[in-house]
């Protein structure tokens, strides 16, 4: 990976961690160990995940110490700071759509590098953003924001695809990541600023179907 | 992949995302975009476990645009289909045997064209054929049918012992593969329809064993 | 692996059977399929995961017959054992204890013959310990122990690292195998019964933090 590359993966592992973490003190309350574990997973998991996926084992999160140094970092910075419920709330939801804009971008790129197709490249992009806060959900026995949140994959799998479909204009570099990794934030937090909901289906139980889940 | 093998491939992943995509509407009452990942997951979850198994990554369902094509149009159907609670177990129960089927044959066909050992193949088909079942339920917070549904694993294990151990008698073909296919489908409903249940072990909680939990 | 690895991989993966045998028994109270398939998913989870991780696909659990053997036989051999809830409970716990010290040096191990670096080699050990418990523990809808336990992954990581620094020392063999086993499972065990707790985090929703969540 270019050194841009691996310092938004690394900026991405951090914020995730402390995202993780977050998560963890509010959801099920665990002690300090128990905050550290999910951090450290909600930040490492997509990557682990994306390079499983590519055939990149062992998986970088292993192979360099800088990554769960800036994971578990960012999970005790989240472990000793208070915040009243509101606010809390607000930083779990704003860090996950920082971490999913940078991984998403991060991930098509080290997928094109590995020489996946562009479709291939975009899909495991949008894996290794969406993969963490998967995980962190289902580990915690929560339904993960992909099935519940109808603006999450995609803005995850915009951002891919800008990475990957920019490529043959320009070469790579830190201008294509970035628009890649705003546009993916910025249609992640329109809909959860704005509430857009997608339709939903007639249901056949015979509840109204009105009342959002997210 | 032979193109036989690749077409019931394709049918099941078909068959699967509209068996997941049904579920989403019924257990979690998920808008569209839910509605297509539960659907997409299901359908490509055991294949893509399958192929991290052997080895074979990226996997097949990335490279290959027509899976995710197959798995969008069965979710997109599924979310457009209109059918009474009675009716829709049922559908969700048969597709879900259907698709376990075809994939427990298709996945240990790949797995010996991989090099596998019959056993570890035979294994490996039965894990293509469950996990994108498994990976639905664990997704949306279910306990999944492998354990609770005494005759699940069990017909999988069938379907892809008969692909795998009739290959020294003949050529690998169509009749093998719908031999296989079809016993899997036959064992898995009968379990179904004549909720067959296998013993219980003692409870040492006291509480009685014999209702049956689905 | 060398044959003394090898002897205590296959009796980690007996006692993870049991014990996940166990815990279907009491947790979900499965029929004997159910019982049978999450002992074996809980005694041959962290394997998988681990040689998924290190490249070494397909598993050598589904390549070597014994594992699935050593698996299936503890899952039986629990399906028929009758034990009042206390013992139960205990038995479950020492059990676990048991697995996850022998896993994290022969998980450890593993992966230095597999060429990775020590400090990948402790997290992938420690992974192979931690990853059949909590696989079962997702299974069956049940917040993992890594998250809820503060002495779950702490002596998994000590074992594994125990294993891989003290290679440089002397030639791999019997005697260090067994003291990174023996320290995890000290470790673990006191954990238990001392009921040590980590620090919990300031809870923001104002609920008292003293409860130990166990």
């Amino acid at each position: 990976m270019s050194t841009f590359v691996l310092v938004i993966d690394l900026v991405g592992t951090f914020v995730f961690a402390v995202n993780g973490a977050l998560t963890a003190t509010r959801a099920v309350h665990l002690d300090i160990v128990g905050v550290l574990v999910l951090g450290v997973i909600t930040a490492v998991g997509g990557g682990i995940t994306r390079d499983v996926l590519i055939g990149a084992v062992p998986p970088i999160a292993f192979t360099r110490w800088y990554y769960l140094a800036a994971a578990g970092l960012g999970a005790l910075l989240a472990f000793f700071i208070s915040l009243p419920p509101r606010r809390l709330t607000g930083a779990i939801i704003v860090l996950d759509a920082v971490g999913l804009s940078l991984f998403c971008v991060t991930g098509a790129q080290k997928a094109v590098e590995h020489g996946l197709d562009p479709a291939a490249a975009i899909i495991v992009g949008a894996i290794a953003a969406v993969g963490g806060g998967t995980i962190r959900d289902i580990t915690i026995g929560k339904v993960p924001s992909i099935l519940t949140s109808g603006l999450y994959a995609i803005p995850a799998l915009l951002g891919a695809a800008i990475e990957v479909l920019s490529a043959p204009l320009r070469s790579y570099g830190i201008p294509v990541a970035l628009v890649g990794a705003v546009v993916c934030f910025v249609v992640r937090m329109a809909g959860v600023c704005f509430k857009l909901e997608a339709p939903k289906a007639f249901d056949p139980n015979g509840q109204p179907g009105g009342q959002p889940r997210g």
